[in-house]
């Protein structure tokens, strides 16, 4: 039936007999290094593959489906309704605090960049002004570069040499974690630190990116800290939400923290909340799409709160955000009808040039992992490319003979006179020579002829191929605000051209209006977001107005942009072979079923299971499960065995470690009554099975795992087809999902390398390889 | 180990020996009724209980779990990706066409509206103004109420002897559709009509209600009609879009559609979305939110289109929606610190005004179901209403003294003059000789001074009794904008005694933000949303700047109305009793597992089943179930049969009526193979089992069933907690979920009702009995 052949093309798949579940060897090593000694991260990129057609076998899943076993439907069922009450309460305070946490980091860095840059931009005018008079301007471009490098260097280092998880906006691998993949280390402490770091010094050093990218994953490390009640980096237990240490709950606080990432970022609450449904959750849960609300408005809140006071206008939070587009007076600048056909080839445009931004970065990123994995690489890479933006600024300004009058309405906050006569300043530094958000905001809101269509032609060029080429340095940064900036640029040549071939005019000459509908289409392009970015597009211009012609923007984006390549968040995550689920099954893949795709045989254990075997299957390198079916052998030891539970490896080593064994010839229990308590503690980092001694005498002891199994697993018959197993996998948040035939015999194990490794290739359903990478 | 005893209270349930699935006799009973002759409207409210711990057995379930049986499985399979393309983009083209018809009736209500009260309020102020000048104004009365009286009662008779389902808003009945529970003739072409109609008579009649809630009803009528690509109503088949007649397609359009109705009521494109997920969807798929955004786009974009025609401005799209609330100038009008603990004080006041017009709501509803069931009645109470309504505020505003000066920016259409001195207008009447909408934005945007606090007071006042007493009429009618006019009118007097007691006053001198923001809590105090309705209100003022403080009083809102009670639509929903799903288990139901609340034994068939059997089966008014487990017996008779899949009532309709038989003797089949077309052809108004004529000879064929069941219906172990069985439930749109043992042999089936039936009562989890009315 299936027109497929199936695994033709395992290639490094290391042992099929008896090989089932999920986990590698490489993994639980590095899991032991992490544990023994500082990471070794210089190994770190050696590990991306540089084929997208495989699937990596290291990404371990999340499990987002509660495991009822009996100690926990016990605790749930001791617990009263005043309990659960308390408990809802405490989840509101744990997203009312990561809202603020989250709210403070983001006033945090937008101070200290506004300090630092400050200092430098003033540094470098001043240079550049004395030696305008003098001549010798080479040295005010030396200056400029060096700072630039030594800044981003910095940066770079960090995020090198400490913590290579930090580097970029962080989106991919928040995409990934809220799809239930687990990214080592990528909601730790260190990361958020790092990253808070690296984004301040990429941003003050001059680089073609922004701020808010980062903000996104700062929100979900904080998220994770503090829903746990605990920090194992500061090795503080607070012993406080302890009832949130699952999977389960994890995830849905770190919704919220994405979501007020997103709020504190763009000022944009309600897009926060759609980015996190958008890019994370499958099931929509009314009371959690609240309180992830909570945490988002709570952000915005806070962020407003202690910049209205460093601003010196204490209580007033009409302006929120760590980005502010401006507001657009709608009444002079409305639309026309026949102003949407344009907003559409806009769109298209915007598609066009998004998808040739991924596809040169997909080059670059395949370049880099080939030939600059070093840290030591990494970092030259970044000062290179920080020197480079420098340089080529600098170059554009003094070139550029667009000299435009100073008024007194003007945002400028740092204008350039150079070569132009007194009273004026040069354009072209407006874009080159301030922070790109303040660049936007001037391309949205200056006035008509502010910039001449030369200037602008060529900053978009050039700042195209700058941030194309930044994106994906060992440094943390977003891409947000360099496309708004790009398209904001070549949206105001379109709209300038546009009232120079018309002469009718007077709607034609708002091209801050071109520019806010070209930045739209550009990150659209890029990003390939629809309803989230249209909401927070919205709220960032605090203009529900222009809410219909970004929408038309941003899907014709989104469908000119599919047609060649997909986002650029998911070529990365397809670069590091994340076996990443997406909403449906392929559609051609009816052919499919659960017989077919599944894992099998499958390593099953008894009820009673004796302690030796449980070690040794835990060992075993060459598979190296993390889910067991637990069975009844009914018939013949060969025969399949009937399905009675499921056990997970973290819980095993937790039995392992407390010893729950019971000695069959005395018949007595060796061990204290095992608790959620004990399972909670070592959630999340459960020790590998090398670290757990077992005597001889020990191994003959047997294990009883009735009560710690999860009873109720489900289950598929073998005849399900796969988009009806993907369905139910995707839509419960599964890790393990076991086949059973008619008699209910464990006939195979589904998990997410089986799912996502069917896609919607060029030529029909295409099957990826997994690989050990 | 449960602590409830388990079905003590079944006290209408017919027969339990044998009994399992749903539907009930009455309902098929109904269905042959509405195949055979004009719907006997007289009868149904009887059918309504009065008692909210009930369950009525007579709604039937829809199916959002896809029926994979070998015959859809084939076609899925024999379709090209190509085919699948085409498919999608049809998807597309329906939403397309979805907001467009949505948009347009929209256009058409309000342009009908406006002409028609045009007229009225012409004619009687015309009237007023002559007899305010000769004496007699109790003429003036008679006529004004007379011609309300008129217009409404022919909107009630319409509704009440025509299509009584369209009576209320429709919102109640929408969230029933999306949440899974097939609503009788909740989407048909007629019940469009009349709803339309309707609401112009109510609106005209000077009713206190809003065009705008049925709007979302309309919506969904004309997803649901487009998308099946014919209208059985007009006996019309276009033979287009057969693919997507199945309930799983189909509730997605009625989402788009539902969505693209508040769209156009409220310019909220985004705001229709999530109100679509927020009241309906579970499982969130990326694709099919975009194209209800993309459907609600098109919805405001062709209202406004048409609109902008109308006012002669064409081309002009910057004022989206049915009701416009006005732009409010953010500049002058932010908001500090200080004021959010008077904004989340309003947001209480709200919860407290919403509870107590719930309540009173609900007892009057009692009161309607017991005593004014019969649709003459239902008529003179709808006559009444419009005739009170025109007398007080008459009354009201011939005792008002409030004369403000006539100035030319006000935005009254029909400013009174009666007894105020010339130049001058009565302030009173703007509020009540208008239609709602128009009083609204003059509550938002009249500058300061425009109303005395007198006034506001005593229209809050009688207008929330007025609209309390309203809401459940037989009309069609929205509670939207009642709601956000009592809210707007007391937050605006809120606003008002601020300045007044304040002395520093400047930025507490805007009372049109309080009642902004009163209106918001007024609202959210009654319907009780909070995300959908924060975007709502922020689209349709156009501002996103009172973002935060809207959603803090939302949120105040709904915490402080559910303490007392719950949102006016789900009120409605329970008095109906009709089994809808929240959105999780009752937190303290782990005690329950899905043995003690499933249904059983279970009435299963053979997979090679006698006709006569079925025939006897499906016409067992008894019973009347609605999914039979098809089983293979592997031991005794009387020993539970091992599953091998599931079939419907609907599928065994088909399969009778084609004579689908197998005769043993001859062993050879007498039916063309029967293809998915014929069970399309079908959908929805399967035929009743009595109208299938089936001869003796017949009775004796075999029917093998094994092509047409559902080889894979989802199972749990009995073992299963009810958290967890209600999580796959309710994620997967299941109707029938088959209970198994150990050996996969059927031991009972979950449905709908089994789960609802659980809530959580003020005394821990409660049982609601399940009834046949």
């Amino acid at each position: 039936m299936a027109n497929i052949t199936k695994k033709v093309s395992w290639s490094s798949r290391p042992d099929e007999s008896g090989a089932i579940g999920e986990g590698t060897p490489l993994l639980n090593g590095s899991e032991q290094q992490r544990h023994g000694r500082q990471d070794s991260v210089r190994g770190r990129p050696k590990e991306i593959p540089h084929n997208e057609k495989l699937l990596s076998l290291k990404f371990e899943s999340l499990d987002y489906d509660n495991i009822e076993n009996q100690l926990f439907l016990e605790e749930e069922r001791r617990m009263s309704h005043m309990s659960f009450r308390c408990l809802e309460i405490s989840r509101w305070v744990v997203c009312g605090l990561i809202g603020f946490l989250t709210g403070l980091i983001a006033c945090f860095i937008d101070i200290v960049v506004e300090q630092l840059a400050g200092i430098k931009y003033q540094v470098v005018k001043e240079n550049i002004e004395k030696f305008t008079e003098v001549g010798g301007l080479s040295i005010s471009l030396l200056l400029w570069a060096a700072l630039n490098s030594a800044i981003v260097m910095l940066g770079a280092i960090i995020v090198a040499f400490f913590e290579p998880i930090a580097a970029g906006s962080g989106i991919p691998q928040i995409k990934c974690y809220l799809n239930g993949v687990k990214i080592p280390r990528v909601v730790r402490l260190k990361t958020l630190v790092v990253k808070v770091c690296g984004v301040i010094c990429s941003v003050v050093g001059g680089l073609a990116v922004g701020k808010e990218g980062p903000m996104i994953h700062s929100g979900a490390v904080v998220a994770a800290g503090v829903s746990q009640g605990r920090s194992t980096s500061l090795k503080r237990d607070f012993k406080i939400f302890e009832y949130f240490r699952r999977d389960t709950e994890k995830r849905d606080f770190v919704s919220a923290g994405a979501a007020a990432g997103v709020s504190a970022a763009f000022g944009a609450p309600v897009g926060g909340v759609l980015f996190s449904l958008e890019e994370g959750a499958s099931f929509w849960n009314q009371m959690l799409t609240w309180r992830i609300f909570f945490a988002s408005m709570i952000s915005t809140f806070t962020l407003n709160f202690f910049l209205s006071i460093y601003h010196n206008n204490p209580g007033d939070l009409s302006n929120p955000g760590l980005i502010n587009f401006g507001r657009f007076q709608t009444d002079s600048e409305a639309y026309y009808l026949y102003e949407i056909p344009l907003f559409i080839a806009m769109g298209a445009i915007g598609g066009l040039l998004g998808a040739l931004f991924n596809i040169l970065n997909y080059w670059l990123t395949i370049f880099r992992i080939r030939y600059v994995h070093r840290p030591c690489l990494q970092v030259m890479e970044a000062m290179l490319v920080a020197a480079v933006t420098a340089t080529v600024s600098f170059t554009m300004i003094y070139f550029s003979n667009d000299c435009q009058p100073l008024s007194p309405d003007n945002t400028e906050e740092y204008p350039l006179q150079l070569f132009c006569a007194d009273g004026e300043y040069n354009a072209m530094a407006t874009a080159f020579f301030n922070t790109p958000e303040r660049s936007v905001r001037s391309l949205f809101h200056n006035q008509p002829g502010s910039y001449n269509p030369l200037t602008l032609g060529l900053f978009t060029l050039t700042y195209f191929f700058l941030a194309c080429w930044t994106y994906g340095l060992a440094v943390s940064a977003g891409v947000f605000i360099p496309s708004l900036l790009i398209g904001a640029a070549w949206g105001r040549l379109f709209g300038i051209l546009l009232a120079a071939i018309t002469t009718t005019g007077s709607i034609w000459a708002v091209p801050g209006k071109y520019a806010l509908i070209g930045a739209a289409a550009q990150l659209g392009g890029i990003v390939r977001m629809t309803l989230s970015l249209t909401v927070i597009v919205v709220e960032a211009t605090g203009n529900v107005t222009y809410g219909l012609p970004i929408m038309l923007v941003l899907m014709t984006a989104k469908i000119v942009g599919d047609y060649f390549v997909e986002g650029l968040y998911d070529i990365h995550i397809k670069l590091q072979s994340v076996p990443f689920l997406h909403w449906e099954a392929p559609a051609t893949s009816h052919w499919l079923t659960a017989r077919e795709v599944m894992s099998s045989p499958v390593t099953c254990l008894n009820r009673i299971e004796k302690v030796g075997t449980i070690v040794d299957t835990l060992s075993n390198t060459s598979t190296n499960h993390n889910g067991f079916p637990v069975v009844v052998q009914v018939s013949g030891i060969d025969e399949p065995a009937r399905l009675c539970g499921l056990i997970l490896r973290s819980q095993l080593i937790v039995l392992l470690k407390h010893k729950v064994f019971v000695e069959l010839a005395r018949s007595r229990l060796t061990h204290r009554k095992l608790q959620l308590k004990d399972f909670r503690d070592a959630y999340p980092r459960f020790p590998p099975i090398q670290s757990i001694h077992v005597s001889q005498d020990e191994r003959e002891c047997m294990m009883d795992l009735t009560e710690f199994m999860n009873p109720t697993p489900y289950t598929v018959p073998q005849e399900t087809s796969l988009p009806r197993v993907f369905k139910l996998f995707r839509a419960l948040g599964l890790r393990h999902l076991v086949v059973v035939d008619d008699e209910n015999n464990v006939i195979g194990l589904v998990t997410r390398k089986d799912l996502a490794r069917y896609h919607m290739g060029k030529h029909g359903l295409e099957e990826l390889q997994l690989a050990q990478t």
